[in-house]
């Protein structure tokens, strides 16, 4: 039984390069460790091949192919190492980096050829035929070791519009060398769906030979694309989690999968895996350490987040009028926002998702609109800081401010001396329960500092809190033209260890915006911990 | 002469958005004087039609409209008006809806239609025939205002898979009633390419009437889609900046009209105006105060940087190769990324770009490479800090460290009295020119009275730094999971009124981290002056 029989999903891959060409995004820059955590995130959703990097060519990659032969039990996916074809005028037997993809141990291997004749020349600096004689030595010598090989042809698009006999007699030789796949690749990007559509079917008549697809996203078109050489009768497309990628990046997996499996009706992964989406995406995310992209297709936090007025009211009538799809397929949810756009409609759909039946009181509803309205102006945002308007909700509806605390003053110092550490240190002054609490604190920062006083001032009198933690932390610095004399945002995430909550806090400065985004993270879940509030 | 056939442009148009779909976006939230500066803009970019906002819908909208009649002097653009048909029941002439639109003074009005029969039945509650109706009129008495009028078919593509002949009967009672385009809108944005091509081909057939397009990119093709209907016969396109809108966004007017112009070689922008493109996308997100995506198509500061060492040794070749277009075009820069996958080749041409011709020296080059290398496992990043990296660059050069004060130490204090406002206070003691100089500021926040302390200590000793400004502050919170403890990279632009330059600082808090960015921010700004420095 060969390689390619054995794999279920053979007939379609989804061969994913988040290792590889993803890394090459700027900001990006993947520990060995990080590249397992991806490589099992990947194999869970369910893609069919994973390009993990280029095993010789940079020592990271040659570690992470030794320690995922040990470390990685992949349950779908085959590992795939990335290299190119042998160097001009030697043998591939001889070539130590084909010997490294071989000593790699992935049963699969993409060599990269120049397929456009002008970088053969320019960038390669060898003869057109002596490129040819490199593809067909490789991939034969490969196969004979036993690897699957597929080829990417580098600047295929542009190539075959300068020289289509060329860039075809590419695709035939590796093709006829035994390459599995021949993979048509849009490297610079300039491609539009229409050209690769035309361009795929024309090569696909011309060879005969199983056609890939990899496309970079410079004209925002690299899913279409992606999906138009599909449509051409390409049967493998090569994508990255979140677009990430060189430049502008590559064609985004997740709505290239979504479109499959949604739009075209074709099982891509197995059964069950495409509500994962939106969690493996972000997942993702954070061990590359970029936050998500709020605005991703499917499986972005904006993705199904309602604002309008207008629509607001007809989601009120049926959910399905204003999404294109039930955003429960992709493991998305959707979300009401809460802005002075959206009025009444939407507060009131807000009340109801936090458990809140508001629709009868008009005057309720208002008083809230005009509360959100005021904040908004200092610049608060509730969009992403649900338990801060929770607390803002019930203030109105108890028609007084429950708190379990009064603060009398805060103060944090930070100090550095050239010859010694930083110190952080805070002190927090409050009264609690009729009782007068002073208590300090040192931390990594003034922020964690503040934190730690805050905490130490509160735990003998509300134990419950001892379960806290802040979980995440975000500075937004609004007003972008004034340095730090600017608003500060901050965003507090917050866990009790089985759900978190996050709340928001502003001022012109990041640690008074964070005091208030830590009042409201301690008032919240206190709260939500049972206990009962005193007034202040 | 009518209001058509006086535009230059009017055979085809470029209509953006922004301002009425664009503002849907979650976290933007537009006063009018924004809509203003933003129309400006978009109007110096060449746009054919501004959409501004929903008069009477929406106070701020009603304003915007009475403060553009006096204070926008627009070269290129219409201002348009949208609003909806008039309600169900009713009659055109009566209704205070379309008067409001009538009296915005806009000499364009947009009518929202609902086009899809499910649509009509559920959301409007009215008959299909009472819809016709709805348009009929609505139209005709807008027409008889001596108002141009363009008809948004919301919900078309789902309407015509529903109920072809009803979507059609919209498209036909809008033409016949004197709407100059009938924009077919993907409300949802579920399309994909192939299916508005066809549909767009479909329904110009049928009805002949100019047909534009809407597209929303919830699959991530609305860029596509939107070329598709051009493809097919479109000659009204409806964009908006940087893809702003509901849920995942809208067609994005910069590769649009990029896609336009280059690739289709179509003149849709008035000379010149293409190469604006980059500066005016990053100025409209400064006024919408969202962080210009980096990764964005043709004009993200992403979009021509060059990150791979097999790519950066080919583009010493010939930077072509691995561009699709040349970034001068659209008013963008290429870039090479210092990182530790790009390696030698990277940083020789970084050094070129910064002055230094380094090719000669390759221990030199590697001193830099490792130092990079090491530096980035610590949090920095020099991909967004050139003059961090410059600084690092020439102390390689010089071989020892240049640097025009000694810090002993710094202090903040930040302190809060709830019956109170903040205080902010920093003290700095250094060694300058052999003198030992404390100094203390105030400011808005910790940072901010660093900045001041750093200032007073210095300026008597180096009179060039009253020029400088801090200009752009940022933080990013590294590991994201571990709340304030975590790392903590701070960006820092500095301006001395004429040229700008930006450094980083990471430590374990925000405030240590601004020092070392400030530190440096001082340092390059005093070199840049031509001071000549000691040693330290």
């Amino acid at each position: 039984m060969t390689e390619a029989s054995s794999h279920p999903n053979d007939s379609f891959h989804v061969f994913d390069t988040t290792l590889r060409d993803g890394a090459q995004r700027e900001g990006i820059n993947l520990t060995v460790a990080d590249k397992l955590t991806i490589a099992r995130h990947l194999d869970e959703f369910g893609v069919g091949f994973i390009e993990g990097g280029w095993p010789g060519a940079n020592p990271r990659d040659t570690e992470f192919f030794a320690r995922a032969a040990d470390e990685l039990d992949l349950k779908h996916a085959r590992l795939v190492a990335f290299g190119a074809t042998r160097r001009a005028g030697g043998k591939a037997a001889d070539d130590p980096q084909l010997a490294a993809l071989v000593n790699s141990g992935a049963p699969v291997v993409t060599l990269v050829a120049k397929s456009h004749d002008r970088h053969v020349e320019l960038a390669l600096r060898t003869t057109l035929d002596e490129n040819l004689e490199m593809i067909r030595d490789s991939v034969t010598h490969l196969r004979e070791q036993g690897r699957r090989v597929f080829i990417d042809c580098e600047h295929f698009f542009d190539g075959y519009r300068a020289n289509p006999q060329y860039a075809l007699a590419v695709v035939r030789t590796a093709h006829e060398a035994g390459a599995d796949v021949v993979v048509l690749c849009d490297t610079n990007g300039g491609m539009l769906p229409l050209g690769v559509r035309d361009i795929v079917a024309e090569v696909l008549a011309a060879t005969g030979a199983r056609l890939g697809i990899h496309a970079q996203d410079d004209t925002g078109c690299a899913v279409a694309n992606t999906l138009a050489a599909v449509d051409a009768g390409a049967t493998h497309v090569q994508c990255t989690a979140n677009g990430y990628g060189e430049r502008v990046g590559n064609a985004n997996l997740f709505p290239v999968v979504g479109a499959l499996e949604i739009k075209y009706d074709r099982r891509v992964l197995p059964e069950g895996r495409l509500a994962e989406m939106t969690r493996i995406s972000h997942a993702i995310a954070e061990v590359v350490n970029l936050a998500p992209s709020t605005h991703q297709p499917y499986v972005g936090f904006s993705a199904f987040a309602h604002k309008a007025g207008l629509h607001a009211s007809a989601i009120k009538v049926d959910p399905d009028l204003y999404q294109h799809i039930d955003p429960e397929r992709v493991g998305n949810t959707m979300r009401m926002l809460v802005s002075d756009m959206a009025g009444r409609a939407s507060v009131e759909l807000k009340g109801k998702e936090l458990g809140y039946d508001l629709s009868a009181d008009r005057d309720l509803v208002g008083r809230v609109v005009a509360k959100v309205k005021a904040q908004e102006n200092l610049g608060y945002t509730y969009e992403a800081a649900d338990a801060s308007f929770e607390l803002l909700l019930r203030d109105e509806v108890r028609g007084r401010r429950e708190r379990f605390f009064a603060l009398e003053s805060w103060r944090t110092i930070s100090e550095q001396r050239v010859d010694n550490g930083a110190d952080n240190e805070a002190t927090v002054k409050l009264w609690a329960k009729g009782e007068r609490r002073i208590a300090t604190g040192e931390g990594n920062g003034p922020v964690d500092a503040l934190d730690k006083a805050l905490r130490t001032a509160l735990e003998g009198i509300y134990p419950q809190l001892a379960k806290f933690e802040l979980v995440d932390y975000k500075v937004r610095i609004l007003e972008g033209q004034h340095g730090t004399g600017s608003k500060t945002r901050v965003l507090i995430e917050s866990s009790d260890g089985v759900v978190s909550w996050s709340t928001v806090g502003v001022a012109d400065n990041v640690i008074a915006a964070s005091w208030r985004a830590l009042d409201d993270a301690y008032t919240y879940g206190l709260l939500r911990a049972g206990v009962e509030p005193g007034e202040s």
